[in-house]
Order: structure tokens, then sequence, then C-alpha cells
């Protein structure tokens, strides 16, 4: 296995994903040499933070690294990836939606780097059980990435490009609409005068739930048995429209599963 | 304050609540002394467990007791109120969107008593956190309530009907919607030959960040910026048209949500 440490890598990018991925990595003694940022602003207080080298401009990239991680908004990759120019370097991808032919005909090293996690910038997340999903273009590409990987998880896994867009589309419903629905009930709370917190236990509760249970098994509420008496006053209780909306569409939805799920179970 | 410990307590319902603020009550000391439930099988397994009576007829509910818990299905405990004989006790009933105003005319002493938590019977669940709305028709009521609530939780509130009715709207959001959105997750991980512990850390990590940073703060993915490439690439990949619609439904909310906090913050 390639000593990791060893390497020189430049991160790409300086959002959300950069942030804590090059922090995990500086923590487990993996040199990042440089940041990229096209907003020299983001920059430099990424490459502050990990101690190293950082540009705003392209041309600047240090063209003597051994891997380069591209970390950036997906409709700007691909006019990047062929741009470095550093041709017998590795250059990794870290985007759930987007497939690995990215690179095709531009590089010759490439695989891509995935870790499943939602990255916000104020807050440190612990790197150990987040699975990381590796694809490359050839066993040597492999074994590297194996090697980053276990640097900073536990939980690498080859997962290619097509397994990889269904596993983002899976969480984006696990993780952002998720989230949306606590933004959606926080709002709720917040214009009657009730504390957000008072749900906060209701949410560990849910989230804790399926570490253990299948989801269509830990469904409850009202929308199971489409209890209409309900259901009719919460839409009624909500302002906007689009909200209502949404409110029969996803009780409509879990009315269905379970009555499916009940089916399948009689027969 | 009352001695809890002293009271005779009817359980009326033997679902997934009323089993767990049995085992609750019973693991605490509080006495239950009878269950209650139209199915048999129902009433006699949760009895079994608390070491308590049990009845399938309304005409045997045990007359004598302080308090009658009402852990049933709204569309029921209208029906039920006014049966039991037993004028001078509490009567309290657990739904959060029914309002107190369902024991008016028929009751003298009643109140309600809402654990904010999503309950399963194979599944206990820890009270100490639990949020637990209280609301009595006099302060006598009141302060049994907190009493009875302190018992198994260390978070007694007072939330009126017209707050509660709102805080389980918020409650739909939070853990019903939610855990579709966890469903629907597992459906696509499975549909590709995935595991669905490849989402549990991300899961974890969603809940957890909203119990210190604001929902809203919070938010990662595609719908934030609406990226039309990946959102159009997931719709697509979407076999059922509702999901597409829901997916398309919930990114334009994010979407909007957005726009609205940055309009915001630029002000």
């Amino acid at each position: 296995m390639k000593d990791i440490k060893a390497l020189r890598i430049v991160l790409v990018g300086a959002g959300n994903l950069a942030t804590q991925l090059g922090a995990a990595f500086v923590k487990q003694g993996v040199t990042i040499v440089q940041v990229y940022s096209k907003t020299e602003a983001n920059a430099r207080t990424l490459a502050e933070k990990l101690g190293c080298d950082y540009t705003a401009e392209l041309s600047k990239i240090q063209c003597n690294a051994d891997i380069y991680i591209y970390a950036v908004k997906d409709a700007v990759l691909s006019d990047l990836v062929g741009v470095i120019d550093a041709p017998k370097a590795w250059h990794l991808h870290t985007a759930g939606s987007v497939s690995m032919d990215v690179f095709s005909g531009k590089r010759e090293r490439y695989g891509v780097f995935y870790p499943l996690q939602t990255f916000s910038k104020s807050r440190e997340v612990t790197f150990d059980t987040i699975p990381i999903c590796i694809e490359a273009v050839n066993d040597e590409g492999l074994e590297l990435l194996h090697a980053l990987g276990s640097s900073i998880s536990e939980n690498v896994y080859e997962v290619n490009s097509a397994q990889r867009s269904k596993l983002h589309l899976a969480a984006v419903f696990t993780c952002n609409f998720t989230n949306r629905m606590y933004a959606i009930a926080h709002d709720i709370v917040r214009e009657n005068d009730l504390p957000f917190d008072l749900l906060l236990p209701l949410i560990e509760e849910t989230a804790r739930k399926v570490q253990t249970m299948l989801p269509a098994d830990a469904q409850t509420g009202p929308a199971i048995r489409y209890d209409r008496n309900v259901i009719e006053k919460h839409v009624e209780m909500l302002a906007d429209d689009r909200l209502k909306d949404l409110y029969r569409l996803i009780s409509e939805n879990i009315h269905e599963a379970y009555f499916i799920k009940k089916q399948n179970t009689n027969n």
C-alpha cells in the first residue's frame, strides 16, 4: 500500500466539502500543499486553516503534486478537469452525480473520491464512519484511493458511477429533503411562539429508529391510514399553497406505500 | 404535589403509545390497574407486560380509578370520552390534533397529556427527555398533570389546544415525512444493490446538525441553487411519476426558502 502521508495533495475548491475534507486529511498527517479557489478570500481562509499555500489563479496551481482533488460545483468541474498541467498526477473528483468519465480523454490517471455526508463550513465532522465511495480508472488508482480513503475513514466502498448517482439521489432524500422538513417544522413552531427545542427529541429518535428498523416499519402518523380528519385540518393550517400540495403529496405517498406493504404481508 | 404513585390509572387503548406510556409509568412505580382495548388480544398483551387487569368490554372498565388515559385513534376518541362511569375521575387524552374541548359537557375533570415522540410497539423509548405537553380544565388538573408528566420526563410544558395542533403539524413534518424520505431512499439503494447502511451516517448527522444549527443554515444539496442539471437527472432516475412530482416540489421549496433567506441577509 502507498504511503499516503508521503504524497502531496492540491485541493481544487474551498467550499464546505473541501474545508472539511482538508481538515480531516491534515488531522491524519496527510499533506495538503495548496488550495485553489477562484474566490481568493475563500482560498486564503482554508489555506490558513490547513497551513498551506493558496491561489486564486488557475495558472498558479502547483504542477508537481501527486493528487488533485476537485471539490467544486458540478457545473464548474468539467471546465476544470483538463486545465492543470500535471499529466502524471492523479485527478479525483468528489461529486455524487458526475460520472468518472468527465476525465476521460483529458486525463490518464483519474478516479472519484465521494464522501457520503452533509458538510457545512462551520461544523466539523468526524470522518471515521463516513462512507467513502471510490472509483478509479485502473487497479493502481483503486489501491491509491483505498489508501487515501482509509487514512480518514473505516468505511471505504468501491462504487461505480451508475451506482454513485443513485446513491446521490438517495442522499438528497435522506439529507437535503429531510432537512427541509425540519425547516418547515421550524417555521411552524416559531410562528406559534413555541420553541424548536420541543421537536429535537423527536428528530433524534426518528433518525435513531432507522439505524435498527426498516423505515417502512418505523413509519407512524396520520398518513398511514390516511386519516382524512387530521390531514384536512393540517392542510388548512398551512398558509402556503405549495406547502399544502407538499403535505398532501407526501401523505398520499405514505398511505400508498403502507397499503402496498400490508398487501405484501397478507399474501 | 399529589403522590402520583398512590393513584390508580386505567389505560384506554393498547396501541403504540399506550404500550410505551404504560411501560414508562410502571417503570417509575406508577400504578396501571387496567388496560382496555376493543381487540382483546392487544389488551391482554399489554396487560401482561404491565402486570395488570384487562378488558375488551367497555362496560367492564373499572369505575374506581383516579385517572383514565385515552390513547386511541382520534376518530374513536369522541365516542369514548363520555362512556366510562367515573364522574369524579380525571379523563386525559393524548392526541396532538384533538382539542381539550372534546371532553366538554361530558366530563367535569379533564385534560390532555401529549408526549411529543414517535412510538412503535417493538421499540422501547427513554421518556426522560421527551417533551410532555399538558393542558387541563383547571389548576387542580394542571397540578396533577405536572406531577404525572414529571414522573416520567424532565420536560413538561403547558401547551394549549391551538398550540398543540400546530405542534402536531410540525411533528408530522419532522417525523412522519422525514421517515418517508428515509423509506424512499431505502427503496432507491435496495433497487440498486447498495446497502442502506451506507446512508445511516448521513441520516444521523442530518438529525444531529439541527440540534445546534438552524435548519435553514444546515441546508445543503443541489436544490439550494436549483442546479437544473442534477435535478433533471434525478427526476429522470425516479420511476414513479408521483415521486418525480415530489422531488420537484421539495426542490423548488428549498430553492425558494434559500432565496428568501439570502435576500433577508442582504437587507
